[in-house]
C-alpha cells in the first residue's frame, strides 16, 4: 500500500530500480489540456543520473513514453499512464548485499515487513521510484502556470556546512540551473561542489537543506483541520528519500520570535488586494494558502550509501564487514530540486482541484 | 473538506469554538477492547484550558460523553462516536471582530475560501477543534499499550530561547507533568514558566519546540512511497494549530554530518534481536518503524492572539486598529504537548492496523 | 470501517438502536447555502416509526439537532454535525434474544465478526441508523433542487405480488404522499395496505419494490471506470437494510430485448438539447447522466423480523424456539421511500461535486 | 476520476481500445505470494476476443507482462504492474463515428463531460478496458483459493428469453468452458449459440443474465453500514459495461415471498458449525457473509453495436443516418463470464484483506 498519492490530483506509482521499467498513472486530471511532453522530458534530464561529474554515473535515458490519456496532444479526462524503461541497471554490483542489511538503508526494514526484499538496485525503495513524481509533477507544473502563472522553484540553499545568501525574489529557474549544485548563490555553489568532489573522494557523503518557493499560488488552497496545505506539503516532503524534515516559513526559526515580532501585518496593495508586510506565515494560515508566496525547507541527510567499509548484520544476525560498491550520489540534493518542486506542484495542483469550498459555493 | 484523518484508525471532527459541542467520530477500531474512559478524561485535563495560571482561563469541564460504539465498556466494531458540550463561550468578546482580519490568523483565509466566516472564538480554525484529536489519542495510545507495550511521551524542548538538557530514555509521563509547563528538565521549566508569565504581562506570546518520544513502536509500520511513517507523521503534526515545522531523528541538526557519521550502525543485542547503535534515523528507515525509539520534534510559533495593538484591515479593505482582547494562550506549548502525542499515537495506530503486509502475508 | 459514505459529499454515519443518540456528520458541503431545517424534519418524519396503522409503533419523535457547521443559518463549509436522541427504546423487549440469532438477521454475521453483538434492538445493525441517511439526503436534495432544479421521487411500486401503474410523468411529492403506503396508484395503494395489514394480523411479512425517479440530473455526472454514476447508485442501495436488488433504466426485463429495439435513439429537442426517444438506458450511459431522467427499482425481501415462532440456534449452537416480540414494521417500503430517495440525492450530489472534469477543464 | 477500486486491494486501470497498451497497477497486495502467471494468461483467454465464432472478430494475443511486484515470482508487497499491448487496432473502421454519437453508447456523455473524446474503438469506454479487471481478478482468485479454498464460478443463466435450468452444485469450472456460450446447461447452450448466430446474422444483438457463485467465503466479510459486502458486489457488477441490473440470493423473485417463507432457518452441522437450511440471503446477512454461497446474478443489455442502419444525431446536432460497421460482438455475455468473476473475486479479497475488525480484534 501507500503508492498512491493526491486526492483529486492522484498518481499512482510503481516499479523497481533494477525491473524492466518504471511508470506512474495520473487519474483525475482534467480533461483538454494540452500536454508539453518535451516540458516533462526536460525535467526528467534534471532528476536523471549521470547528469554531471557530482551526481551517480549509473546512465539512463528516462526517455518518457506516455501510453494513455491523451488524444490529439490533448488530456481526455482518462488515466494517463507514463512509462520509462530502466536501461542500465547493474545488478551484479549488489550481490554481495543480497543477505546483508546496509546501514541506514530500508533493508532491514524491508526485510522486516515483507519478509522478502528486491535487493537489486534497492527494489522500491530506490530513488529511482522518484521519476514518478518528476513526470506527474511536470504535469502538474504545467497545469498550475497555464491556469494561475504559478511558478515553483526549488534550490540547495545549505551543503553541509555551506550555507548560500539567496534574496527568494531574485531567483528562477535559470539562476538555479546556472550550475549543476542548483544553487543560485554561485560563489557558495562552486564551494559546494568541491566539497561534494571531496567527499567522494573519501566515500563519503554530504546532505543539506532544499529551499522551495512557490509564486502565485491562489488564495483558498488546503483543507482544515486534518488536510491543512502545510499538512500535505509536509507529508509529501518528508515522503522523498532521504528526508528528514520540513519547515514552512519561519519554521524552527521563528520560535525565537515573539508573538508581536511573528505576527504579519496585513495592508492592501495597490490592486486593491489584501498582502502581508512579512511573510513568517510561509504562505499559509490556518491550513490554507494567503496568496503570498509559499515558502518551504526540506533537510535530506547525507546519503547512506557510502564507499566505504561499514560493519552491520546480515539476515542471519552475523557481523559483517560491508564494502561500499556501486555507483551513488556523494550528495542527494541537486538532482533531489527538480523532485521537491514536483511534490510541491502536485499538492498545490490537489489542492486546486479539491477546492470545492470555492468551485460550488453559492 | 479534510475533517478525517487516518485510513484504518479513522477519525472525523466536527463542531466550532463557540458552537454548542466538539465531537469526533472514531471507525475502524477493532472490537473487544475495554475503554478506559477515564484516562481519556484525564488526557482533556491535560488540553483542558484553564488548567494553570499560563494557559488561557476560559473556564471548560470538557467532560466526555461517548455516544455510541461501546457495549458492556467494550468496543464493537461500530463507530465510537465522543461529544464535549462547550460552556464558557463569551462570543461578545469577539463582536469587535466580526469584520476584521487578525494578523497571522486564519480569519482572511477563511472568508476568502469560503465567502463566510464564524468569527466567535475562531469558530472551526479555533485549536478547540483538538479536544477531538486528544480523545482519539487517548483510545490510541491505550490500545497501542496493550497490544504492544507502546509508550508515547511528549515535552516541551524549548521556550522561546530557553531549551532543555533532557536524555530521552529518563523522561516518564510523572517527569513530563511535574510542572506546567510540561518540560522534565526542572531548572529550565521554572525559566520558561517566568517567562510566558512575563509575556503575559507585556500583551505578548512565546513560541518554542516540543520533542516527542514513541517507544515500543513495533517493526514494520508505514506504508512506501508515499505512505511512509514519517510522511504521515509529518501530516498529523503540522496539521495541529501554529506549528510550522517538522523532524524526525536527526532532522535539520543531520546535515551538516557525513555519511559515515550519520549512518545507523546495526548490531544484534541480547535478546538477539537487530537494533542501532545510534538513532539518527529517529526510528524510521525507508519510511517504515525499525523497532528503534521514534524521535520527532515540533516546531509551533508564538501565539497569533496577542494583547497589543497591532494594525491590520478589515474585510471592507479599510486599515484598522486592532486592540487584543479575550482569553487566550501566551504560549500554546505546554496545552500542545497532549496533542502531539495524540497525533503521534493516531498516526502508529492507524499504521498497525493498516500493516497488512505483515498481517496477511503468506 | 465502512461508516463514511461519498467522496465529496461525504457523510460519517454512527449510533445503535437503543443507545443514546443517532448522528451524522457531513464534510465537503459548499459554503454559503441556506439550510432548511425545517426540510430535513420534514423528510425525517417520513422515515419516522409510528407514522401509521402499517409501521413500527415505536414512538420517536426524531427530532434533529445541528450542532456545527452553519452559522447564521447558512453553511460554512465546516463539517455539519446532525444528531437526534434515541428515546422510546425498550430493551428489554429483547432480553430473550441476547443469545440468539434470530433467522435472516445480522445477529449471527455480527456476532461471526466482532466477537461481540449489541443485541439490543438490533444495535448499529437495526435499521435506525437510516435517520443519518434521511437526514444527510434532506441536505442533497435542496442543494440539487436549488442548483439544477433536481427532483428525486422515489414511490412503492409494488408489494408482494400487487402491482402498481404509474407513469412516471404524472408523479409528484403529494401524489406519493397521498397515502399511507406512499404507492402513487390509490386504486392498488389501498389493496396493498389492506395486505400489509393482513401479513401483521398473520404475525408475518411483506417485501416489495421501490422505484425511484430522478428528474433534472446534470449531463455529465459518473466517474468512469468503475466510479461509475449507476455502479455507485447501486452501491448506495443494497447498502440499505433489507435490500437485495437493484436495476437502472430497462434492468432485468431489458435482456430480452435486441439492440435494435433496446437502443435509445438519439435527437434534437426543440431547445436544440439532444435528448433520446426512448429511456431504456435510465438516464445514465457509459456511466455518465445523459439528461434524461435517472430510473432505478430497488427489490426488498419481506422483513426478517416476524411474530411467529421460528426454529433458530443459539450461540451456544443449541436449537432454540423462537418466538417474536416486540415492534417492528410488517413491511418496510412505505417508511424506506425517504431512506431510497436519500441515497440517490446524496449519489447526485456527490458526483456533482465530484465533476471536476467538467468543473476544471481547459 | 473513478479509475481505481478498492480500499486494500486496490487496483488502478489505464488504457484506451486503440491506445498503445491497457495495463492496471495493484496496489495492497500481501507479499510473498507465488503468482501463477499462467493462471492470469488463461483468464484473459477467456475474455479475449476471437475467440470463438460467437464473439468478435478483432485479433489480440492479449499477452500479458509482469512489469513490477514480483521478485523470483513472488509478491514483494510493492504495486504489481501488468500490461498488454494492443495490436489489432482498426481505427479507420471509426472513422466515421467521429462526430456521431452511437445511440446507447458513451460517445455522447463523454463528449457532454470531457469536452473531447477519443473516438477510435470507443477509447477509454470501450470494453477492452475489462482487461484489468480479468488479470487482477486472476491474482484476487489465486490468493482466495490458497487462502481459504474460495471458489468463484460465473456462468450464463439466461441470453435473452432462453433460461437454463441450472443446479448450483453441479457447476464447475470445466462444465462451464465446456460450450463456448458459457451456460453449462449444454441443451440450452445450443440454443444460445443458434440464437446469437442468428442476431449476427441479422445484425443485431441480445442480453442475458449472468449467475456467479462464490464458494467457501469466510465468514465476516464486509463492513457496515454503507460498505456491506452485497453493497460493494453491486457496485462492482454495476460498473462492467452494458450491465444494468444486480440482484444476491432471492434478489427481485424474494419479494412475493412473506417473511416466514424467506428467511434462512439457522441450524448446526455435522461440523458443529451454524448453517442455514435454504440461502434466500445469498450468502450475506446484515451486509457480512455468513459462509453460505454467495450467490449474484448480472443483467446485460444487448449490445449497443449493432450492424443495422439508425437515426442518430451528431456533434453539429443534425440528424445522421448511422450504418454499423467494424467488429463486435452480438451478444456480450458469453465473454463477460471471466469479468464478473474477476470483479467478485477482487470485491472478496479486498474485503478478506479489510477485514480488521477480525485481524485485530482482542
Amino acid at each position: 500500500m501507500g503508492n498512491t498519492f493526491g486526492k483529486q490530483f492522484k498518481i499512482t506509482s510503481w516499479g523497481e530500480s533494477h525491473g524492466p521499467a518504471i511508470g506512474v498513472t495520473l487519474d483525475g486530471f482534467p480533461s483538454l489540456f494540452k500536454i508539453d511532453v518535451e516540458h516533462i522530458q526536460s525535467e526528467l534530464q534534471r532528476r536523471k543520473p549521470g547528469q554531471s561529474e557530482i551526481s551517480t554515473q549509473r546512465k539512463e535515458e528516462d526517455s518518457i513514453e506516455i501510453l494513455s490519456g491523451l488524444f490529439d496532444g490533448k488530456t481526455t479526462g482518462a488515466p494517463i499512464s507514463m512509462l520509462i524503461w530502466n536501461k542500465d541497471q547493474r545488478s551484479k554490483d549488489y550481490n554481495h548485499l543480497k543477505n546483508v542489511f546496509r546501514p541506514s538503508h530500508a533493508d532491514f526494514t524491508y526485510q522486516a515487513k515483507y519478509g522478502i526484499r528486491d535487493w537489486k538496485g534497492g527494489g522500491r525503495a530506490s530513488a529511482r521510484e522518484t521519476i514518478a513524481r518528476v513526470a506527474s509533477g511536470a504535469i502538474a507544473k504545467q497545469w498550475l502556470a497555464s491556469k494561475f502563472n504559478t511558478e515553483i522553484l526549488g534550490f540547495v540553499k545549505q551543503i553541509s556546512d555551506l550555507k548560500a545568501q539567496i534574496s527568494n525574489s531574485s531567483i528562477n529557474h535559470e539562476s538555479i540551473e546556472s550550475n549543476i549544485v542548483r544553487c543560485p548563490d554561485n560563489k557558495i555553489a562552486n564551494k559546494m561542489i568541491e566539497k561534494i568532489k571531496e567527499a567522494r573522494k573519501n566515500g563519503d557523503s554530504l546532505g543539506g537543506i532544499i529551499e522551495c518557493v512557490a509564486k502565485n499560488v491562489p488564495v483558498g488552497l488546503g483543507e482544515p483541520v486534518f488536510d491543512k496545505l502545510d499538512a500535505d506539503l509536509a507529508k509529501a516532503i518528508l515522503s522523498i528519500p532521504a528526508c528528514k524534515g520540513f519547515e514552512i516559513g519561519s519554521g524552527f526559526s521563528g520560535i525565537e520570535m515573539t508573538g508581536s515580532e511573528h505576527n504579519d501585518e496585513f495592508f492592501v496593495n495597490d490592486d486593491n488586494k489584501i498582502k502581508t508586510k512579512t511573510n513568517h506565515s510561509g504562505g499559509v494560515q490556518g491550513g490554507i494558502s494567503n496568496g503570498e508566496d509559499i515558502i518551504l525547507r526540506a533537510a535530506f541527510k547525507p546519503t547512506a550509501t557510502i564507499i566505504r567499509s561499514q560493519k552491520t548484520v546480515d539476515s542471519e544476525h552475523n557481523i559483517v564487514e560491508l564494502k561500499g560498491k556501486g555507483r551513488h550520489d556523494p550528495c542527494v540534493l541537486p538532482r533531489a530540486v527538480p523532485i521537491v518542486e514536483a511534490m510541491v506542484a502536485i499538492v498545490i495542483a490537489d489542492h486546486a482541484l479539491l477546492n470545492t469550498a470555492n468551485n460550488n459555493r453559492n
